[in-house]
């Protein structure tokens, strides 16, 4: 070992210490913005009778491949086996053909797997990629959790006996993807989710909007659209224009309105196999306008001949009566038919939550899945769930400058004293604002006056009490006002009933 | 990408979902537990000044490495490189050469590493072993983190621009070890650290045994030890019987003084290169009984000619007059000359914390390190620190059903409808019970009324509305207390009144 750890070192030497790329270390300043975002967002789920759980960093390589499709199995971040990974005889044998042959571009074609004691053949770059697939799982089988969800269904699968339907559970850990970094996208971020699974009542989805509307309206926002649609209205729409094959191209496509515009999305579809006279009857409906209810009066006769449009409509009118029943505090409710989200995800409703106050595209989402457990083997428990954008809900706070000036998470008095003395009786004071719930410090004695402010204003530290010989005397502490400046010579007895 | 993807998906279908080995679920009832644990350590952390960070899952290998010792870079996880992992063609060659022998027990011998076009040669599972620590480095540059500590050592560094210092920080994450798991060892568990850096003020030391004493006592303990030692006292032992050199055989000999008894201690030094002689002389100094100041006090004497050993005698005198300032609640604070811990990490004070109410091991510890950040080229900065052993907490609150009953985690009041008229009068009720802060949830009509009862009992909701039709007519609402199994017929004001 000897030997790796010198590499390790000769290495360090030259680096300047950092952070992997696309992953970040969060300042005092920062968590201190993050906790409020996550504890206010978690007390929201846990009043809805929400219950917090959490799964392990690492899954079981084969609970997370395959389920995020091809793309999402490659950003998936793999961990070495410990120990000699490379013991396995045949292994061996396979990864050196591979290897052998890994920098050679000649594309003669061999089965590799197969027959691993045969000479080592050529073979070209796909085969080199589909070869290391075939090593990857040997050489790893565990790897980091990609999303909160499919960790959930694996969860509720494992532990179905022990779990009490419906089962609200929800889920703030980090997630892993091996991205591409850039602005606001992280290889290491956040997830937030809430979930019911084992009940179909559309009252779960009338809360998700009423969770959205007291999460949000808690953070400060004052103006936020809730979009919510149904999968079973777009499977209707394809189904009266007699595309029901082409339900997925066509809702990415309209999906993209607010994007690339009408004239967009029409040109999408003609590349799709759509009919300009499929168009014609498209376009009506995606332009549909009008509160609520006349679009849900307008979608039913537009939708009269598809049974599984005119659910869904049915669907959306429960949710829109249960709320009726309920006051929102901010949001505002729109049907949004162009709404689509991982369509092959949601059965029924689509959620998906805007600011309007400033642009930051979605700062959350969700909506109802009829299978999740299916991919586990456990067949017809139904769910639906939402999610919060922590991340962007932190950047709208930040520009619209809702964080809350003061926090209980950081010091409230600074005790500074000028000497040894002045510690010493200090101390007891220290202890008198503690005993008081009061988050205090003392500069131990011994630093210039002029570093304690220092300190106090750096870390943001509203009070300050300056112990000098003469306050010893008197009893009379300098009692000063960080933010105003304002200093007063009061008793210690009115500084804490002042800063309580 | 599809062959691999149908690797895991032939395996799937036979495999019950699980997690990772020496990992972990946590299911609502431990969450609300660890919790109330974390969030008690966290208040108080916060009362004492500190600050918390977060550091990335992943570190850069070159920070790990190098820095736990031979034992533990083993058990570090490392993260294979995303993408095209064996794409280069040196690595090619040399992984080819090391695993085409592999497996061969042949003990003929080879340099691997600097001449990776010649034949492929044997080598021995020495050799091989060792080469595998040349290639992980290549396929692997990330790393999960293991401890706390190196990361905020690696933070401090990176960002010692923008710390204000004294910089008191503490961070509560979990970390990975590769490790065999057992009873109570896992492959993740949560660290939860307060660390203060730049800070050589004994005031820190005497904080963190207030630290411990706040938070113990306010998660329930009534008996437990903070034992101290020092560093210095260590060495001045080490001093006067003349073996300086032999001060890591020393302490870790005395250290398991508790374990192995007088006799297994003499015996372990006497193997270790220590005379009777020297055991004579060090036999007193380690049975030392008596109040701190009394052993204090003979230190003194039997130390006298050693400075380094008085140094370590004044530190602690000061950090107990400072506690003679404060006032403990429950903690016994005792001078332990046979504390060790880590000791090549520790320059000064030593500190572990015992459970006197139940047999288990230490559930704390910590102390003063010169040069935590010198492993990253910054020197010069002392620092101290200690740090919760959560799981072991958690178990000790458990055996001693020190858990509160209630919490402000979970669902308050379970409303049970036995229609859907019952439920959409229950629907205002249920919003006002939220609006006035109390976690509230209705279960959906259409459930038998038993089932919604064992909903209620198994997420152990204290509070249960009943409303049929009968209830929908007068106003007065069945409101049962599901301890107790009391039930009445009562307004809501009066349920609201009740469960406020």
């Amino acid at each position: 070992m000897q030997q790796s750890q010198n590499y390790y070192l000769c290495r360090m030497a030259s680096v300047k210490p950092s952070v992997p790329k696309g992953m970040r270390d969060f300042s005092p300043a920062e968590m201190v913005k993050r906790n409020y975002i996550f504890d206010t967002i978690k007390s929201v789920f846990r009043k809805y009778g929400y219950q917090q759980i959490e799964t392990p960093t690492m899954e079981n390589s084969a609970t997370l491949m395959g389920k995020y499709g091809d793309e999402g199995d490659r950003l998936i971040f793999k961990v070495l086996n410990s120990g000699d990974y490379l013991s396995d005889h045949q292994l061996y044998s396979q990864t050196m053909r591979l290897i052998a042959n890994g920098g050679n571009k000649d594309s003669s074609n061999a089965d590799l797997a197969l027959n691993p004691l045969s000479d080592p053949i050529k073979e070209d770059r796909a085969q080199h990629l589909l070869s290391i697939n075939q090593i990857t799982p040997r050489i790893s089988e565990k790897a980091l959790r990609y999303d909160l969800t499919v960790p959930f269904a694996r969860y509720v699968v494992q532990h179905q006996n022990e779990i009490t339907f419906p089962f609200k559970r929800f889920q703030v850990q980090p997630v892993w993807r091996a991205d591409r970094p850039q602005k606001g996208r992280y290889r290491e971020f956040y997830q937030c989710d809430a979930d019911v699974v084992g009940s179909d009542s559309l009252l779960n989805e009338a809360e998700f909007i009423l969770i959205y509307d007291e999460a949000l309206t808690k953070l400060g926002l004052t103006d936020f659209t809730i979009k919510i649609n149904n999968r079973k209205i777009l499977a209707g729409i394809a189904e009266i224009i007699g595309k029901p094959e082409l339900i997925v191209d066509m809702t990415v496509a309209i999906d993209k309105l607010d994007k690339i515009g009408l004239d967009g999305v029409v040109n999408e579809l003609l590349t799709k196999g759509f009919t300009q006279e499929d168009i014609d009857r498209l376009e009506p409906v995606i332009l549909l306008e009008g509160a609520n209810a006349e679009k849900l009066d307008k979608l039913k006769t537009i939708l009269a001949s598809s049974d599984i449009g005119l659910k869904g409509i049915a669907e959306l009118e429960v949710i829109f009566t249960y709320l009726q029943s309920f006051s929102l505090q901010k949001a505002t409710v729109e049907l949004d038919i162009t709404l689509a989200r991982g369509l092959n995800y949601y059965t029924g409703a689509i959620f998906e939550v805007k600011t309007n106050e400033t642009y930051m595209g979605s700062i959350g989402g969700g909506g109802r899945y009829d299978d999740l457990t299916g991919m586990f083997g456990l067949k017809g428990l139904t769910g639906a769930g939402i999610s919060f954008g922590a991340d962007r809900i932190y950047d709208v706070l930040e520009e619209l400058k809702l964080f809350p000036e003061a926090s209980n998470q950081t010091t409230k008095v600074l005790i500074v004293p000028f000497d040894s003395a002045a510690e010493a009786y200090a101390l007891p004071l220290l202890q008198q604002l503690r005993t008081s719930g009061i988050n205090a410090e003392l500069y131990p004695a011994g630093a210039k006056i002029k570093k304690q402010l220092d300190y106090a204003n750096n870390k943001n530290i509203p009070y300050v009490v300056v112990i000098g010989s003469d306050e010893v005397q008197s009893g009379q502490l300098t009692f000063k006002n960080m933010q105003s400046g304002e200093q007063q010579k009061v008793g210690f007895g009115e500084i804490l009933e002042a800063v309580k």
